[in-house]
């Protein structure tokens, strides 16, 4: 094997210790691997199968050098990772997905333009600095559209929807960010995601496209099959690939689209495993969270054909409450992130259902 | 909910760091429980998916205190466990499945006595701790037979064959351990298991018989469906709820039988999840190990029911280094359990393979 496949035994960095970094550490367990999971807060899901588990800040430069130092290669469970935590890592070991597919993707700016340049659609779309800007955006984007902050947002947060021109002044008074973009209203009839994977030798593979629905910004099912033609379904994973290769990316990406009219939207990627991708772990003999494992350590990838159709649903925030009759119905597959606090909007845990 | 019933959050104490302990650690970690391994070896499979880990000897009455003090309820992954540690245990939280199932398992004779007892079908033996018993046995069970140690054998350890009476002495000077049990042969045309489970409120469920082929004693390959007609299978499954009846039982159990001619006898049974339901992990949405996890926390049982049909295959000391062949083959779902030594006859993983 070259130098750049990790053999079993090996351990993988991982950082975050949310409930994907606690997938993706199963994940590297059920192929030999052993994980060191760094995480800021106490007691997160993936400390319970992690190796080692270290709690520090992402400017604990000494933690993050005895981290880097443990294990032999690191990745992501979320893309909003400090860039001077990442110079730290990198003195010492690789990190997949690399760095620019992450700065991409941490930007929605630099995101719509890295997709329009390859020739993809996106959401219309204006930079917003000042207040003079939202006044040009919205003259150039129109209404409905949203505003949102360029950076650090997830599950719907930092995003404000403009109805008509003249709530600009009001909505820039709310808004604290000023690192904005206005963003132009799609009317999509549906929302799907592709799970792609990309190997260090450059084979690509997609799972099939997961129709998706969220609801106050947050995902609560994904479908698969999703409800889409045949063009539509090869359209979207020529797009993945497409985007894949161009990253030189190795990993596995979270690509969202929406379906409009009959043409398809890009609404943001993921570099990394995806809530829609969930689906994968009982419909598939190698889900996402392998996948990605057998990409970051050169592995080769393994086959993403579906064995069963599913339905996944989220439990958000008090849905954890209705776990005694999900376990009662005992042909779900669920999986509890065995998280403490139960917050509104919190992900608690998913289920995938076999459909029959 | 019952005082019996576990909460997710809660921790379950595992007896073994094995490959078992690993996987019903991640079995435990997706309903989001945290889990403590309890194992004298350094580094075992388990270790680096528990939230804690304790290496110890089951000498060490202090560290099984502690570690007693620290989870809810104690299972383990193998049935060898010294009395003496069982009894420290006992004293803070409850052991599933319980002491009556361990004590009958670990020992062959009062194993074959329980199961004729409940009028079911075993290899003809007779108890032998001298010489002269030998030569007792051989005129009551006939040759070829099988010389076993009453307790602590596994893999086909602990084992001496007969073929004729003339060997008797031989095999005598051979055998170390003096509390024996001669076997008669079972002439069997198939050989096939039952992974079972009850759960606290008498629920049962059992898995599609597997069938197996052994080679040197040790667990080759599992098939699923196996080559039985409905009636064997339904004997097969209406023995397996009468034995975990009659031990009040809580947990998995792995029942090993043999088709001689067309009757069902019963090789034995391991009180704990077993490497012939290993195919349960890519063939059904709740596996052997959920399974057990739901069953000794006082959750409701999962269906049972087969999606796919699957061969499993165990990779077996040198086996291992076919690893990349199998990565290439991104069809399997592989289990490798990250061992470090690689010796003749140890289970170094294993991998499932759904059947089209």
């Amino acid at each position: 094997m070259s130098k750049s496949v990790l053999l079993s035994g090996s351990t993988i960095g991982i950082l975050g210790g949310g409930q994907l970094g606690q997938m993706l550490s199963m994940a590297a367990s059920r192929l030999g691997f052993k994980t060191h999971v760094f995480e800021p807060s106490a007691n997160p899901p993936a400390s319970n199968v992690s190796s080692i588990f270290t709690q520090a800040e992402y400017d604990d430069y000494k933690a993050l050098e005895q981290f880097s130092s443990s294990v032999d290669v690191v990745t992501y469970e979320f893309e909003n990772i400090p860039t001077g935590a990442l110079d730290i890592i990198e003195r010492q070991c690789e990190i997949f997905p690399s760095r620019e597919a992450l700065k991409i993707s941490q930007d929605r700016l630099l995101e719509k333009e890295f997709i329009n340049k390859l020739g993809f659609k996106t959401a219309n779309f204006y930079e917003v600095s000042t207040q003079e800007d939202l006044t040009h955006a919205i003259d150039q984007v129109g209404t409905p559209s949203i505003l949102k902050t360029r950076r650090f947002g997830y599950d719907g947060k930092g995003q404000l929807k403009l109805e008509s021109a003249s709530q600009a002044e009001d909505i820039w008074k709310e808004s604290s960010a000023k690192d904005l973009i206005l963003e132009g209203f799609v009317n999509f009839s549906r929302e799907f995601s592709v799970i792609g994977s990309r190997s260090k030798d450059g084979q690509i593979s997609c799972f099939d496209p997961g129709e998706n629905v969220h609801k106050e910004g947050i995902l609560r099912t994904t479908t698969v099959p999703a409800n889409l033609t045949v063009q539509q379904k090869t359209e979207a994973v020529l797009i993945t690939a497409k985007i894949l290769e161009s990253l030189n990316y190795v990993g596995v990406i979270g690509i969202e689209f929406f379906l409009e009219k009959n043409s398809l939207v890009i609404n943001e990627f993921a570099p990394r495993v995806h809530n829609s991708g969930h689906w994968t772990q009982n419909g598939c003999t190698v889900d996402q969270f392998e996948q990605h494992i057998r990409a970051i350590t050169g592995w080769k990838l393994g086959n993403a054909e579906r064995h069963s159709d599913i339905i996944m649903e989220n439990l958000i925030g008090d849905d954890i409450y209705k776990t005694n009759k999900l376990v009662a119905d005992g042909s779900l597959a669920l999986h509890l992130y065995g998280k403490a606090d139960v917050n509104p909007g919190r992900k608690m845990g998913h289920f995938n259902r076999i459909k029959k």
